[in-house]
């Protein structure tokens, strides 16, 4: 194999072949894997949930995580969001000519590693080539199934009265990817990138009426809360004393302008659920690492319909609304 | 809306939610679209065929096609080569800012028109904006999934003496991008980019003994039939008399120093059959538009094992290997 990428690695031709048998299949082994062809036949039960994302943040490497991880993170959890059981990813590399064998190579033992974690399998998979210039070293795309296991999570559930839980602090993704790409040296913000399947298993199992769960990704968990009630006739109330951030992505966001209300998550939940409920789901996610942090941090409530507002400590009250502009380019 | 697509269409905030339900969903419109979550809850059986790919075509319109044509046929196809009826697509965009909205516009539109033909629907997506410099203008990934409605399509079925079928002319798809790129004005060839999961139903739906099924994209015709035979004990005889090409494409490649048998298709299939049962599977091809032109090109057998073997007009014989090089970057 050569050093670098060219474009004949996106030819389909002999180069491509050699790339995904010598490089992409052994790092990314299972079973599915071993018999090729134009895609993947897998054993599920319907209905299913399917959903996908592309990946393109930069750098490629961050405190906590990388593309990879994130590019199985980020689709495992949106099918854990829908109440399904993730099970099979697709997977798709736009390789832009020149990235080092080497770093698709560390992104590809992320991805696997990522996915043993997860209990996903990358079944099948595509790989493009693209000219200097025409890209930004690596893209990935993941498409995930999995069979739904909880149905009627929406926010069409959610009822005046509901607890509004989180998994834990907000804005580590965002905070950590944008301190890396501005090479500053001393952060110790990590990214809080994982697969949540797990813990959403562990909320569910319970039986309790949990209304909608939602990961509050770009946009953060102000935008995310914004499209559980738009158009609806009730509005979250938030506390501000509850929110819970690190004091060294305060730090972080103070000195870039940030709002961790609005910045990226990867690893973190919000949850809907009926009040009597809440003490039961905080306590089942506090079993887990994922949601060791979990707290309630508002309450639906129809006192400011359509608006999600948030009480500071000293009384007063701001309407937050979704996340205006790009406060965060390429950051998933 | 503005007339490009600025980075902030990308937040994850307001402006992505415009661009999705102001341009994208009104133009996809269909039922599963109209309950947005994480992902989209879809009724289908298992076991289920799945499939991806990325699309970075350049330029994005060329005649017979544009990326979306392109992105929703590459993978209603590839999940029909496996055996499955494609149902469902995800669809993933990564748009370079400052690409006319107009432009996104037409390609949805196309996506939309070619949905309806195939008889699929986008359920679930993503949109990500890259800075100018970092993309080139569009790219697609889609993903599908159908049920497995015939199993056991598989080149490990291929046996000696079977007849090797092609659906139609071959090197359409790649001859007309490579001169809608060099702006060529008088070409006259159309891409073949066409679903083909109907003609896959009408040919397996007859009960023939159909082995392997393939859409020879990338690396065209001839590195599809040597990954056929690659490692077995059998060999493909090809007769040059037989290869269906049309006077236009034979001639652009003769003056782009192309092979047609290396050069992408995307609305063709190869067929590997039963010998007894060929002439009843090109009946069931001729019977559709997609297949009207299907001829057999070829015979398995055990003469030259794991070689693809064209024999010439005059009685010679040469080997074909599988594409070497890049030569044709960015056709799909």
């Amino acid at each position: 194999m050569d050093d670098i990428i060219t474009l004949d690695y996106g030819s389909g031709g002999k180069k491509t072949a050699r790339l995904i048998q010598e490089t992409i299949l052994p790092r990314l082994d299972n079973p599915a894997l071993r018999v090729l062809g134009d895609g993947a036949i897998v054993p599920l039960e319907g209905p299913l949930c399917f959903s996908t994302d592309s990946f393109v943040v930069s750098p490629l490497f961050f405190p906590g995580g990388d593309i990879g991880k994130l590019a199985v993170c980020g689709t495992v959890n949106d099918v854990a969001m829908c109440g399904g059981e993730p099970k099979y990813l697709s997977c798709s590399f736009i390789i832009e000519e020149g990235l080092p064998l080497e770093t698709l190579e560390r992104v590809l033992d992320s991805m696997h590693r990522t996915c043993e974690s997860a209990g996903v399998r990358i079944v099948t998979g595509d790989t493009k080539v693209v000219e200097r210039g025409r890209g930004d070293q690596l893209y990935i795309n993941t498409a995930g199934i999995g069979t739904l296991r909880y149905p009627g999570l929406s926010p069409a559930a959610i009822r005046p009265g509901d607890a509004v839980l989180l998994s834990g602090t907000m804005g580590d993704h965002g905070t950590a990817v944008m301190l890396a790409r501005s090479a500053m040296a001393e952060s110790n913000i990590i990214s809080d990138c994982a697969p949540l399947n797990r813990l959403v298993e562990r909320m569910m199992v319970i039986g309790a009426a949990v209304r909608v769960l939602r990961d509050p990704t770009r946009g953060g968990v102000a935008t995310t809360l914004n499209e559980f009630i738009e158009g609806t006739g009730f509005g979250i109330e938030l506390e501000e004393d509850a929110l819970p951030v690190t004091p060294a992505v305060r730090a972080a966001c103070d000195m870039l302008g940030l709002d961790p209300l609005y910045c990226a998550n990867e690893g973190k939940l919000l949850c809907v659920v009926a009040p009597e409920d809440a003490a039961r789901v905080l306590e089942a996610m506090h079993s887990t690492e994922e949601g060791k942090n979990a707290v309630q941090i508002g309450t639906v409530s129809s006192r400011f319909p359509g608006k999600l507002t948030l009480q500071t400590p000293l009384g007063g009250r701001r309407i937050l609304q979704k996340l205006a502009g790009a406060q965060l380019p390429r950051i998933c």
